[in-house]
């Protein structure tokens, strides 16, 4: 059985994560104060023993003035109702604090994948909603009417990730997001975190997306990466597109760089069938080689994909290589992960349980790396060279990566929302080579031949 | 007439230039000492009185080595074959160091076309390579046996534009170029040279190519932007592509970027008929609006363009502002200047002279703005506000500028060349948006509504 420990919570609150997970919990009353390297004792478990807070008015932080104190409070929230993934992000911290992390401790951060569905899944969706960053983008009161349907529960997935995340980030950082809500003019929004120049994160971007409407034959089309052939009412074919990104900056050199997405799309044919598919994918981007931190997030990857299919992490691992290379350059953006597209068997439930799993793994695999070199120290020229490694995102993600591309494109885009990937900062140093047997060169190596972590 | 001054010139570079161009000349002994900002005298005129150095070995830098003194001694044969452009760019500093340029005195800065063309088509091509970077990319000896045809003497004037305006900017920054040399496997090669972290300049790249080999059909077509359809034979085309391209990122957020490009196509047909075709453009990019630079950049240019058509500056003014546009954030790169592609009437000769007319212009368009402004103050806002503009150079670059997609998409393309246009240093801030009325929204506004400037 897997053992999550949880901080400084109420009874109210265990009992709730015990009856939905079924998990044992382990008491740690004083660990904020052992893990805290900047007085995070406050800012890891604000309003102790505020729990519950009764069932008043649903309170979201508003655009762009998210205050520490409503996301101290809608923090607990997150921890009732679906603990598993914001207390691991920090309980795991205080593991890796003392800078070594094991991988068995990680292999108990995922909670059973049925038992933690049922409760994610379970209880009414205002109520769910409260633990969120925002109001999610779809009303309430649709999201109600239609709580079975997949468009429901992927954005109700999506709004929990982006929460789960965010809030991870927030405890870690000790600063928090600002969150806008955006809408498009032709269907949907979408809502976007971003905390800049934090203690940790240099830049850090959360952002979920939901947007409908209708696609021509040939936008359809492209929209799938195989290019099956969609037959559209006159040649319209309704459609809904949603997902969660995220890229994260981190200002120490040592600390790498995580992205993640995962979507899902829905288009209607003429005969009313629908086609459906997911996507998604999270890849880590170092600036240096550490090969413990490489070993724990291709495994905690791994351990996610072979819970649905002995075949996902091989090949998912492959097509993310495959996909995160900058081609100009003969390099991988980074070290990898893993990435697929255009996923829609064996059936939608269990493409749907794979996703899910997929993004609950993002706090246990990229958190404990943060805690863990949260202290390095650091020279000016570590700081050089990861500059020079955030110019070459820069240059996958303008150059290449196929969602900045295809947003760039779209007349209506929100531009801030897909650039918000771009680090704060960057350097083009011309003909820059580090030197044979340095450090520098010990990566560049790895992303010149990718390797097999686990 | 037009009077260009030159300083501390030995007599007998002074009658060298006299002979050449016709040009009234006014002796300014001791111009260098007042012009100076850090200690320039001795930058400016190195080695004073040692012109001519005699028909000695040939002497060029060496790759990556070019050292001061090998930049001294080069420098006065530039005055000395060619002096207008390079005596030009330091005494307009001296004019613009007090602050204040006129457009009047500007308008002395060109040399009569005739008279200087003649000058820089005379004399033995060897000599004449002595004042270069580097030895062309062409053999000399392959130069001079077709030194009447056009692709040499556009490799010869590519060279010069490198040389003039690499120690103009020497002569402002107190640094050194570096030149690489690299060649193409399927023909020809370039010279790129980059100045890094100098004094003035945060990044500056100079570079020429020369290639040539076969195009197929639909290469060819799609290097012309009217996509004329040529015919080789058997689908093969013999083609040579050259041109001299350059961006300078000043550290001075007053300071703004210049960038240009003048190249030349030839493609032979099946039947032996040879279509060329010229192209190029100067435009500038700064972080705020000075209306007094932009007034004597577009001024300078439209003198040079109105010397050969009045309805070149007007077209291409526009081609410039529609060429260097950021789609995604509705906004032009910079301010503008001339751009034009498909150049092939009312003759070669005719062309050729205009591109060396712009070619020329480069040096009087850019460097009193950069005298001007080189010891202007400037707070960490400014310096900031810098940065983000930067991070839209980058944009611009690598999502729409048609040259750098073309190079990153060719096998074989030399990348750090290809690259070298992008700043030392960037930065993305999330809805950065600046408040209305500042100096900062002011540029935004015309970025938006490009401007007339003469």
């Amino acid at each position: 059985m897997a053992t999550i420990v949880l901080c400084s919570m109420s009874k109210t609150a265990q009992a709730a994560v015990r009856r939905c997970t079924g998990l044992h919990l382990k008491r740690l009353s004083d660990c904020a104060l052992h893990a805290s390297p900047h007085s995070r004792s406050a800012v890891l478990f604000p309003g102790a023993g505020r729990l519950p807070r009764g069932s008043g008015g649903v309170r979201f932080m508003s655009h762009g003035t998210t205050g520490a104190s409503a996301g101290g409070r809608a923090r607990w929230r997150v921890l009732a109702v679906s603990g598993a993934v914001t207390a691991v992000g920090a309980v795991v911290g205080i593991a890796a604090n003392a800078k070594h992390f094991q991988r068995a401790e990680m292999a108990t951060k995922i909670a059973p994948a049925n038992a933690v569905q049922e409760c994610e899944e379970e209880g009414d969706i205002l109520e769910r909603c409260r633990a969120f960053m925002s109001p999610p983008v779809t009303d309430v009161s649709v999201l109600q009417s239609r709580k079975g349907e997949m468009r429901t529960r992927m954005e109700m997935l999506i709004m929990k990730t982006q929460a789960d995340f965010c809030r991870a980030l927030e405890e870690v950082d000790g600063g928090t997001f600002t969150v806008d809500r955006w809408e498009r003019k032709e269907g949907g929004g979408g809502i976007s975190c971003v905390m800049q120049d934090g203690k940790v994160f240099e830049k850090a971007g959360v952002n979920v997306s939901v947007v409908f409407g209708h696609l021509t034959e040939e936008a359809a089309k492209q929209m799938r990466s195989r290019g099956k052939i969609l037959k559209g009412k006159d040649g319209k074919l309704p459609f809904c597109a949603m997902g969660v990104s995220s890229v994260i900056h981190p200002k120490n050199p040592h600390i790498p760089t995580v992205h993640f997405n995962y979507r899902y799309f829905e288009i209607e044919e003429e005969d009313g069938n629908k086609q459906w598919w997911f996507g998604g994918g999270t890849d880590l981007t170092p600036v240096y080689i550490n090969r413990e931190d490489a070993v724990h997030f291709h495994g905690t990857l791994k351990e996610a994909c072979d819970k649905h299919h002995p075949q996902y992490y091989p090949d998912f691992k492959k097509w993310c290589d495959r996909y995160f290379y900058i081609r100009h350059r003969g390099e991988t953006r980074g070290i990898g992960g893993i990435f697929f597209d255009d996923l829609d068997s064996p059936n939608q439930e269990e493409v749907f349980s794979f996703v899910k799993s997929c993004a609950r793994t993002v706090v246990p695999c990229y958190l404990p790396i943060v805690y863990k070199h949260l202290n390095d120290s650091f020279t000016d020229e570590e700081k050089d060279w990861q500059q020079v490694r955030r110019g070459r995102y820069v240059e996958f993600n303008l150059v290449y990566d196929r969602g900045v591309k295809f947003g760039l494109a779209t007349p209506g885009s929100r531009i801030e929302s897909i650039l918000m990937s771009l680090p704060l900062t960057a350097r083009w140093e011309y003909m820059h080579q580090p030197a044979k047997g340095t450090e520098e060169d010990e990566i560049l190596q790895v992303l010149k031949n990718p390797v097999e972590w686990v």
